[in-house]
């Protein structure tokens, strides 16, 4: 079930955020990179995305200089495709501008090649609608930031082979990724989803003036934040019963949590919800020195990261707990 | 605006998980305690909880045997909350016991004494409805494990004043918790509600065979348990929008995600369902060992927090970032 071929040489197609994120993540684990872009300022765009997530992979910081000597930048889509074991695609979220491009791609690219989209909204059956052999092609999608969290929801189609499922998931945990392969296709993503479903409610309660945009924020980081980082929903509530498990648990809450969801909010995000909620963030969170924030947030998850990597570290040492 | 009688007594009124969980964090910050319980074997429970929670502090563990030379179980309450200056109380979550319970409580205590009620579902009006004054009265709703998970939700009452609200909230900071004070009362509770929204449509995922419960969970812990771990909803669609913040996210993902709103799941808790999330959880994560699984939840939680309790430690004394 395993790759056969080994991974070498990674091809990132467009270099906006996230296909930079993944161009510094595929150069920290050794991968040779080549960046598709046909941006004017390609090279300095991609110096600088590499130079700025180089600081904070979730392994520790890497010499964006050493990086970047394993990296070329192409332009032409078929020459930048045209060794590589594996392609992440980055492009604009359009299915006939991914559909050519892919098109484009089959007729390049080796027959091995893994083909990747990080698309969120479009599936591999739509993207490789006009490809002669789609079953090399799923949607690898992750969460931002990209380099650094661990998810890659893998998304396949109906004609992606189950080889290509296996080699995605082994491509994606050789980087350090938590690869979660979907059983049936969704419209969005479990994690959009399930955020989506949390910030509902979370708009509800600050338009209900119950709390406030930070104090909603507080509640969360210092409650369910810290829970679900530490174990998923389902398992916090298999513990929450107590040596009966989750049967216990359902049992015992499972109407009052029923009862919940018919009293959840359906707020509107019409013109004055959005004024409400963007003016009590901006005084909360402020406006300025958005690099120095979003470092912060980025530092608190590799230590987050870091934490949990050390002390199961220590529990297998330690054959316990 | 701050106590003016500083809290030395603490009187936890039952001795449940949750009651022993506070009397735990209550004794490891140095006050006396009386454990206000009518239970058989209170002397073994009580001994057996300040065990097992001073082991998992937030802060560390302390010597059970420490501990216990500070705490005092007294089965009458009228002797129990007679010098305290501060009662927490956590019976079963039944209006007229709370009211008949808080009548007692209130011709025994002190004047000053801060009437907490760990309640989750009643308010701080119908339990002090009996009372002559209410006013020192709120509920103080910890998360669990209450020992160690910062967030405490502070609901004051139509009658609680003011005085006592922020006395509520310099108690639960002088343990070391992270007080949120809901500015209206809701029904059920900020955390409770956001992780029933949430949990609701992780449901539909796994009743609709997208993934199965532990995938979830891996997707959940993998993305936004660790978001949510360092920066809540709010600041990290703020964060999102880049340099502009929240008003640039919501102008380009906000009719995405109301869209999303339509079209998340509404699933029924029912006998079928119950089953098959139960026997997933019991084949994912185990029905033997709940000590020891508990007690990795636990150090994972710890670890969490110190890892971010370091970090903003190392950026105050450096200043930055």
């Amino acid at each position: 079930m395993s790759s056969v071929v080994p991974v070498r040489r990674a091809t990132v197609v467009g270099a906006g955020t996230i296909g930079l994120a993944w161009t510094t993540l595929f150069l920290a684990h050794g991968l040779h990179v080549t960046v598709n872009t046909r941006r004017a300022d390609a090279e300095q765009a991609v110096r600088e995305g590499v130079e700025l997530f180089a600081a904070t992979l979730p392994e520790g910081p890497a010499d964006p200089e050493q990086l970047l000597r394993w990296l070329t930048i192409e332009p032409d889509v078929a020459k930048a495709v045209a060794e590589a074991d594996v392609v992440q695609e980055n492009v604009r979220e359009e299915l006939a501008y991914k559909q050519e491009l892919f098109a484009l791609i089959e007729r390049s690219a080796p027959a091995h090649t893994l083909l990747l989209s990080s698309s969120s909204s479009l599936g591999a059956d739509d993207i490789g609608a006009t490809l002669g052999d789609p079953s090399t092609l799923l949607v690898g999608h992750p969460f931002n930031p990209a380099h650094l969290v661990p998810l890659v929801e893998v998304i396949p189609g109906a004609r992606t082979a189950p080889e290509t499922v296996a080699r995605a998931e082994d491509f994606y945990r050789s980087l350090g990724k938590t690869p979660v392969v979907l059983r049936a296709p969704v419209t969005g993503t479990v994690a959009n989803r399930l955020q989506s479903a949390l910030l509902r409610e979370a708009v509800h309660l600050v338009l209900e003036e119950i709390v406030t945009v930070d104090e909603l924020d507080a509640a969360v980081t210092g409650s369910l934040g810290l829970r679900w980082a530490t174990v998923g929903p389902f398992e916090a509530f298999h513990l929450g019963g107590g040596p009966g498990g989750l049967r216990r648990m359902l049992a015992a809450v499972g109407p009052k949590i029923a009862k919940e969801w018919e009293h959840l909010g359906k707020p509107q995000l019409d013109d004055a919800a959005v004024e409400l909620l963007v003016r009590q963030a901006e005084k909360a969170f402020g406006t300025d020195s958005y690099p120095r924030r979003a470092a912060e947030r980025d530092a608190r998850q590799i230590a987050v990261l870091g934490a949990l990597r050390d002390l199961a570290a220590r529990h297998r040492e330690e054959g316990a707990p």
